[in-house]
């Protein structure tokens, strides 16, 4: 029993930031319908890297999903996704503003024949405001909303952070409206609209940068791997040339420099207590510099957990993902696919007492689930399937 | 009325990504009790920068809850946190490892108290696992969990994103726990336990860096601005010396060559398709940041916007706060707090119909609704409360 069992998510969205949430609510039980457009459906299939007839990047936001295809521009195809959309108890939408009124597709509509509907709409720059029209991707919000200006070298040019924060930020919030909508439908009995912007979802992340400039009128500034207001947290080069993170509270402070041979600085006047470092930070950078400049990372490491001080190897993609803890967690499964066999996917970060934990399951082929989703809920004959096929409805 | 009306939280949390998911829930509508020590209470009301007595960073992560003091480290504290998680919903709590279960706290005691309770337990790396001890931050998360291996300027060392993400993607992922569980709850009638751990948080978010890894054995680098599978995506230069971020598809490559005055780029072969400007990526780059560097970020702007082609300015902090989109969508509201006056918060990115939208709330001061709690929630007279603060219990 997982904790989202019997719900029924309809979802037209594609690429990532809402199939991302949907898969989410998919390993935590949902039962989700893909609605994609038949030949070529959500075009992540044809990104890079390409498996089978499909993709990686399409497989990492559409496991435990199931595939139905639909051309609902066609009206026969919208009224297919209405007699769902009656089922359903939740429908998730990222189509650009307006599209989905035209095929008769909107919440007002759908609201009429399933009351207890909860839709979420999710676009660039939301349903209202002068860039409700603008075009809009990951790195755009990105770039917007305020985190690339904060992401870089001191004094260098801005850097975008190397995955995208801004859809899977959004994957995240949209989920939660979802589930925060249910909650308010089991009290109400009745469903409800969201409007999601995901250029809002990035800015809302803003949280303590935004904090230090709504008190002190500071525009935080980019700092390579630096703390505004906490040293030391850094990021160091080690003696084999690997990168290590050491961030210290006062607590760390003593066990920090015993670890690092320099027991004096523990004792220091000048560098007691975080304020007095952040003045200082130059020297206690450049002396901690030194110091684990000297160290190779694992030797670092290795002393550092031993004294108790946060710190971690700046792993590379393949030294996390087959890390022993990762490993011990579960948090890489597998999963079959035709034509590819077995292929790995990150499984969600939660282990359950009470439930069954999430699993890693398969993406759908295209359209795998027309037929039994048509017949087994719809009700529709083979005959009419059939019929609908051969007019490129489904 | 709001989504999360009648829901009763008790938030044992500290710091950033434990309060950031109750803040969210609090502004959906929950009734959010956070248990804090006597005396000090959080540990970010004493962070920089300071507001009266509390912080700019505590505000941040603590609107719209009620602040209840309570020494659990004295079996007087543990019995009314127990009487209090008897009547809640959800326990949310953030200590390391066993820490609880000293107190009697522990999700066994509790449930055996409250078969409904939904109590999450957030860990920098999980119950379970080789790591289960270690200390980590946010920034520790960082690294190890690979986000920053993939971040920073193409051959240069690693960088830091200029967010907290693992905390707030934490925060995030932790909202959906508690609400996926309640949903669970809503079919089966009881709680469950759920253990998330931050680092599987931030790796769980590898998504597609881990799936080019998986595909193709390829270990994602550090591209600065740029994207491993589409060109153009970048940030440039400008004129007047500010940055813009230009992304661009099949479909808005014509456009995007045209608006730049490159119109027999828009036709030329060797860059017809994402496929081949990825095989070309250096000369199109220097194409772009050519044409690009002379214009002004505005016209850059305007002429794209006008084009269709996704393009956003980078925004420093002050500037997207101030942005007129922002403001239309009322993404930063306000609220009173004593000693400071008018304070200014970052609200939900949500729009609803059905429910009232989300609002920006006030943060509690330390224990200002212990007597209010302890009187109305759990009956206690005035005499009871007196003595147990002259006990220093609460």
């Amino acid at each position: 029993m997982r904790p989202l069992d019997s719900l029924l998510i309809l979802d037209l969205s594609r690429v990532l930031a809402c199939p991302f949430a949907s898969m989410i609510l998919a390993e935590l039980g949902a039962t989700v319908i893909k609605v994609e457009q038949p030949g070529a459906g959500d075009e992540t299939r044809s990104f890079e890297p390409q498996l089978a007839r499909d993709s990686a990047y399409y497989f990492a936001c559409n496991r435990s999903k199931q595939s139905v295809t639909v051309n609902f521009r066609k009206p026969e195809g919208q009224a297919i996704v209405r007699e769902l959309a009656a089922q359903a108890d939740v429908l998730v939408e990222n189509f650009p503003v307006g599209t989905l009124a035209r095929s008769g597709l909107d919440y007002a509509a759908l609201k009429a024949l399933n009351p207890r509907l909860v839709y979420v709409s999710c676009t660039g720059f939301g349903q209202t405001g002068p860039y409700a029209h603008k075009k809009g991707y990951d790195t755009v919000f990105q770039a917007m909303g305020g985190i690339m200006s904060l992401t870089g070298e001191r004094g260098g040019a801005p850097v975008k952070p190397g995955l995208p924060v801004a859809d899977l930020g959004s994957g995240l919030w949209v989920a939660i409206a979802i589930l925060a909508s249910l909650a308010g439908r089991g009290k109400t009995g009745t469903g409800c609209r969201v409007d999601f912007s995901m250029l809002d979802g990035q800015v809302s992340l803003l949280t303590l940068a935004a904090a230090r400039y709504f008190a002190l009128g500071e525009v935080p500034a980019r700092l390579g791997t630096e703390h505004p207001g906490r040293v030391p947290s850094a990021t160091f080069k080690c003696r084999d040339g690997r990168y290590a993170h050491v961030t210290a509270s006062d607590q760390h402070w003593g066990p920090l420099c015993e670890a690092l041979d320099l027991a004096q600085w523990g004792s220091d006047a000048r560098f007691a207590g975080n304020a007095l470092r952040v003045e200082f930070r130059d020297e206690v950078m450049r002396g901690l510099t030194n110091a684990i400049g000297g160290l190779a990372r694992a030797e670092l490491i290795a002393r550092l957990d031993a004294a108790e001080v946060p710190v971690g190897p700046v792993n590379d993609v393949a030294e996390i993902l087959n890390d022993p803890h990762v490993a011990a967690r579960g948090l890489v499964g597998e999963f079959e696919y035709p034509g590819v066999g077995q292929f790995r996917g990150l499984g969600l970060p939660y282990k359950f007492e009470g439930y069954d934990d999430p699993r890693v399951g398969a993406p759908p082929a295209l359209g795998e689930h027309t037929e039994s989703v048509l017949s087994a809920r719809l009700g529709y004959s083979f005959e009419r399937i059939a019929g609908l096929r051969a007019q490129k409805v489904i």
